[in-house]
């Protein structure tokens, strides 16, 4: 998507080695626009897949999904961050090891909120190792649903999660793939 | 906001004394329809103000916020929960203290994000004791920009944190205003 990658080049900071802070347009600071453009490129790549719910993770996913549901026509889902929530009988749980932050902790949704006839797009903000997409996609096959798709902003395409969650046969769609960051702190896109 | 009562009355939980679960529609899963006739309400109340940016804190009021800033064609904002982080240069802090979960915590947003020309509208799904909204407030006074208004969907009148609010001079709009919550779990609006 041009108009994200723009964005990118132009308002994106590379903190440090390898660190791409977007919270001026993505991920705090929340370029409602922006959100409405993407979810319409997702509209366009999942809207015959029968898309009956959106789903992704507490804080930075949960206006994409909202903005994208809203084109679905779909309710949107967030999973909440907890710890030590994971045995609740009813709940469903998985485990996301963040990379970036060197943090282990659960996932969680109420079970009565995904049925097994749910067909979800799970939505997210940004995609490295991976980590938070395959909870996401845990919690999905816990309910028994259909995964309709997996729709990410930013992918940093070097991180391998992206390739590793092909792999599997599911159809994810990219919105800026990031191939690598160089040494003078320039995005290079796929 | 006849609807959003109506739907309340349907689909909410009265768990126990006090204890109102609107989970289902309004603060996990998300009806983003419902959340769009919401922020229209808004929109009507508060279109002439001058609204620059819209404010919430994550996680639960962020989709709101978001749809709401859609309308306004303004940018969507949320402050982070946060222990240990109030005396960052680069953050504006304040100090929650939370009659519901019995918890204190300090809700934080980088400086740059809320400027003195800014006109924010406080968006966020609920109104108890007004412990998360004064924490907002104190941001935005910091930041000494300007509150154009404040829009919750649920004010748990009973709880008082309204009409505080109120007290000090600003505009607070509540969707649905709850008065009382019987014995037999019967909702009455205001």
């Amino acid at each position: 998507m041009k108009l994200l990658e723009e964005r990118i080049i132009k308002d994106a900071v590379v903190a440090a080695k390898d660190v791409l802070k977007v919270d001026g347009f993505l991920n705090q600071m929340m370029d409602t626009e922006l959100y409405s453009l993407c979810a319409d490129e997702w509209y366009s790549k999942f809207a015959d897949c029968g898309v009956t719910k959106i789903l992704t993770v507490e804080s930075s996913g949960i206006g994409l999904a909202c903005i994208t549901a809203m084109k679905f026509s779909v309710p949107a889902l967030f999973a909440k961050k907890s710890n030590g929530l994971g045995g609740k009988r009813d709940l469903l749980s998985a485990e996301v090891v963040s990379f970036t932050h060197g943090l282990e902790y659960d996932i969680t949704v109420p079970k009565k909120f995904i049925s097994p006839e749910d067909k979800v797009l799970i939505i997210d903000d940004f995609l490295a190792n991976g980590s938070a997409l395959k909870a996401l996609i845990e919690l999905v096959k816990k309910a028994k649903a259909e995964i309709a798709g997996i729709g990410v902003a930013i992918e940093k395409a070097y991180k391998g999660g992206g390739d590793e969650i092909r792999s599997y046969g599911y159809r994810l769609e990219a919105l800026a793939k990031i191939k690598s960051i160089d040494k003078e702190k320039n995005i290079i896109f796929d």
